[in-house]
């Protein structure tokens, strides 16, 4: 959340899905299908419900002012919100309205909800990426397919292969990163629970309540509640880092294949040096390792979160919140910019001819590597 | 893979699958298939095939011997392994057989898919101590779906629910354990792609050897090669680490509801002190979150190698070797220890009586939830 | 970097102290200064090198505008910044002072010591935040050097002490965070290599200018080249990380002992809930340790940073910038919310007499390590 | 401890250092020193501490037999180490001497203080590996001081340096290593706090046993209890992660220096492939990067576990065991791999000059970084 930062590591586009106003947006949206949940089950009337809509709206449309320092005192922003959306409801529309508003839930209800809400925006940011970055692969592949490169194992030559098949290899992975992040995407459920975990705020219509939630919100209803059991936060986590490795891979081989001694990959716009004219820096893999290389130790931090004490950690629960932001905004940032990296790849076939004059075997198999690749690809 | 902690930490019946005598097993296996693979497309001949399978399990029999210090000059196992094998076919059968060792192979494609052997008898292992865990949990559930107690939120007395709903939520998360473990361990993959991912060595049939391995070997046949595509090692990685979060929390609230103070637990056989003679430490889920805690770090290190170079990683490859065997014991031992807790867990329904002083709401909706997750578990 | 989290976390001061605009002065004073140091041993008129300072103090105050979008294409703002300065020297005072502007420097340097100015000023909020809790912890001590109070070992009732000697425990970890901190802000060293680290840009004054660089800035000069030997970087990310565990020790433990049912500690001003009205949560203090649960997965990534590749790494380099920025909020965030729940925690001595029910047993010696700790901090 | 993984990762001689005996020496060490400072206030008998001094012998002598299944009950070896001291003194010398075994100490006090032998005992094999390296490397230095090759930043060719310049800036490294694992073996300190931290076991004596048992065991005495203030613990295995880094950049340095294409290094004794016999891996320096990335993710172990609860962690404590051990056997292996890549490297002048060819400009500069670091290591 530094526009800097964000810049050089590609992260300005996920970053506005994960700041301080996406997060205002995403808690009152869940506010907001909370009372619509609760009118389904007939806690709350119609009109209050569209009432306490329309609030949601407008609080979120302020904006999140000093939200920071007043979620200080008790430690989350759910409960100087839930005060501005009680005050405004009494005063728009009296206290009928503001009774109905976080009708039976506790604050951690709507902080998990609306991570949901954030991770889910964030996912669409970096599933485009990741998409992106998969068709700029499926197209080197096809363009390189059979283009024989030496291969490099253990960073020594080893015997030949293929561009295509070398390619493939990384749309292998990218496709495993769309696939597990489209399923996270798709599993994100709300949590509800009410103040011990219990639903008591909504009984006997709990579970209904939830149900009406998830739908509201397009999340997943899980059927239980999971306000201390953290392991669909971790998985999201897991998932991210994994997908992390993944770009980190291509955009380490990238620029091994960029060096000058080698010079097999050279990136469109290269980056240049503060005293050297004569650079030509693979700067968007560069960057994305860099921002890839943020995952594993923030994946360590949700996992050591995990064991919440009792009913709500005291601690873990809060632990939380700065690495979810942090691997989305990473895991975003890499994609991008391995994604404009391999967008701009310019294969320099004559050095892997040259690379390839300490060996006269062919590379036997690797086409056929590129073609199952492609044949997975058809449009 | 010291008698010492595993005794401790709950994992030695694990660390005996994931010792050296295992994985000498386990890349003895995997040579032995590999044969039978290739002699399902004709690259070997049936009586080859079957002398090579007889020499594997005399080497694996013989035992590791010095191929720890064989290892060192190359860097794995499998270079001292393969010269072992090849001379014993080579004295018992002659050079047909000696030949036929290994075919097409690299070092690698044995120690990854052997990895994954190596991987799935340790989750026979694990899973086993967690559906003691589930099971001990279910009966808790069972007995206690009405015992009110006080529920606990940033560790501070909040609304009542009940022990079973309480035990329900730790189940919940050992559920999505055994779901979570049991899919990982179905979906264990060969991985086979010769000196550089190109399956040269058994052209034009790599991709039938394959499978045929995966066949004889009754792992998954992942389709593609994924020598440096590490996702599925990472991805098992942050299974065992979520899982052992979920063990975490089990065990931490076992030990913050039996400190003297609250007294609602107590475990049936709890440690003593070397100087305190009426100390009872829930010692169990003590050395379950001791476990348990290991995993972050582990599972960081392991997403930390996943850009494996190019063909072959120089480093990272060689580095997930040591967490995720260390991630294995990890996991079942903290499985095995949580179970230990669970299944002699005394319930102290005075306790909750009294500490439940302070409170006169019902515990609304708490049976509701024990009640649907013995829904889920009925016999 | 966001005034949400910040503020939860305690970390609005230190967070001014490395944001974006933090960065821009601390990389704008290095540029100045370098100006002086060269113009110490000759290589630039005073006159010139007066030029230079004035321009980067008006750069300084424009503020980063779009220093992060120009950023991205070289990876680094360095380079950005050192276009603008140029531009803006070029313009006020002709070619000469341009030319002067970075002279002989690479990014690297300029980005590497402006770090460690923003280190220095980040951790003076640190250093006073932990003396603040030092101070309270001392007087907690004096206070209540006599008062006993239960010891718990593995979380069960042990043998009496007194809650001097505990807060004496506290007070001597926040002494060695203390002092270590110091060490490491009177450590800062200047980096200064040149493009590839051979002081070439300064040839034969490269030493002496790195040495009036230090002087200059109040930093150290190491007398050698660290653009790759990023250990300095990485015992100031370990020594944050280890008073971060400090931290979280003496927040923990505050929060154990505020449990309802053992009642010993609470917060002045306690954190409410957004259902039930009757909680007093210690917000503080579990906020402090959330902030401190952020730095073991930090250090990681900076440890895992370190082999950078040769003589500038691509992308281990890049990868520190984060995890340096957020490890300083978060220690600084850790601190300030420990120094603000000890110094209003209210000791319950009457909890502290029940809790003894079950012991006759006396506190030996417990006194007398408070009084050792008190001797220690004699004003 | 396993004899595979550790002969491949360096680690043989500091895993003897770490092993099952080796704590169990460390342990009865303790237990003996103990004795002897309980006689030198007055609290035992000369002859009864010289008697528990040999069963101490005697029984460390034994070795650890089934002491792993007899820990496992109370979740810790001193426990039924002590019973085992206890029934052999009183065999052999009757009750005066069971008596005196173990006096006043809790197990804990045993534990930390046995870990800081073992700590200290791998810490002689760890310096002396990095010794090695660091006389390999100035060897390096002395050859090569003028040895011009070209720099490369960012992993593109910049401007020339010289190998000494290079191998001085990994010398300078592996100096910062020696000299803070030495400050930290010198600082190495005992614990003794008895049951809860008071020292009530010796009162009035404690402080002078625990510095009696300081000066017997040569180790600093702390002037405090750090049962559960956890830093010092942090700071050796951070002091270890720190230097792992170091090894590691030198490993990586040297892997991309062999790669073919660029072909300025060669390992002396390179590793072999399976499959093909052209290869020459720089296995040695393979391996010490393998090692060395097990660090960042212990660390972040070791600091996540400093949070222990009050009087003694239920859980975090026990948590440090395994990956304290595991950072020994890291380091040490990662130096160990190190040296013997460094001792045996051979330097390809040719591929130097042949690498600068795109380059006009001199090293200038150079030399002057190389000798200067000479200047520090003259004999």
């Amino acid at each position: 959340m530094s526009a800097l930062w964000d810049s050089i590591f590609g992260a300005t586009v996920v970053a506005a899905a994960t700041d301080d106003q996406a997060w205002l947006q995403a808690l009152c949206d869940t506010e907001a299908a909370l009372a619509i949940a609760c009118r389904s089950v007939g806690l709350v009337d119609a009109s209050v419900a569209d009432a306490v809509v329309q609030v949601c709206t407008r609080v979120a449309a302020d904006g999140p002012g000093a939200l920071g320092p007043e979620s200080a005192a008790d430690g989350n922003p759910v409960i100087p919100l839930v005060r501005r959306l009680r005050d405004r409801a009494q005063e728009a529309y009296g206290p009928s309205v503001a009774a109905a508003v976080h009708l039976g839930a506790t604050s951690q209800d709507i902080l998990d909800t609306a991570a949901m809400l954030v991770a889910r925006n964030a996912l669409v940011v970096i599933l485009a990426a990741v998409e992106d970055a998969s068709a700029a692969c499926t197209s080197l592949v096809r363009t390189h397919r059979d283009t024989a490169m030496i291969g490099r194992t253990l960073m020594q030559q080893a015997i030949p292969t293929t561009f295509g098949a070398v390619a493939a290899g990384w749309g292998d992975g990218l496709d495993l990163a769309l696939r597990r992040l489209s399923l996270t995407r798709d599993g994100l459920a709300v949590q509800l629970g009410g103040a011990a975990g219990t639903l008591a705020g909504w009984h006997p219509h709990g579970a209904a309540v939830r149900a009406a939630l998830a739908g509201q919100l397009g999340l997943v209803d899980p059927g239980t509640v999971w306000h201390t059991e953290r392991s669909r936060i971790a998985v999201l986590a897991a998932d991210l880092g994994v997908s992390c490795g993944t770009f980190g891979k291509v955009a380490t081989d990238i620029v091994l294949l960029s060096q000058d001694e080698v010079g097999e990959l050279r990136e469109r716009s290269g980056g240049g040096s503060s005293t050297m004219p004569h650079k030509h820096n693979p700067i968007a893999a560069i960057t994305a390792r860099a921002a890839a290389a943020q995952a594993p130790g923030l994946v360590a931090t949700v996992l050591g979160a995990m064991p919440a004490e009792l009913q709500r950690g005291a601690g873990p629960w809060h632990a939380e919140w700065l690495p979810l932001t942090a691997l989305l905004t990473a895991a975003g940032g890499a994609a991008t910019r391995l994604a404009e990296s391999l967008a701009g790849l310019q294969v320099c076939t004559d050095a892997m001819v040259r690379n390839l004059a300490g060996t006269d075997v062919p590379p036997t198999g690797a086409a056929e590597i590129a073609a199952a690749y492609l044949a997975r690809h058809t449009p």
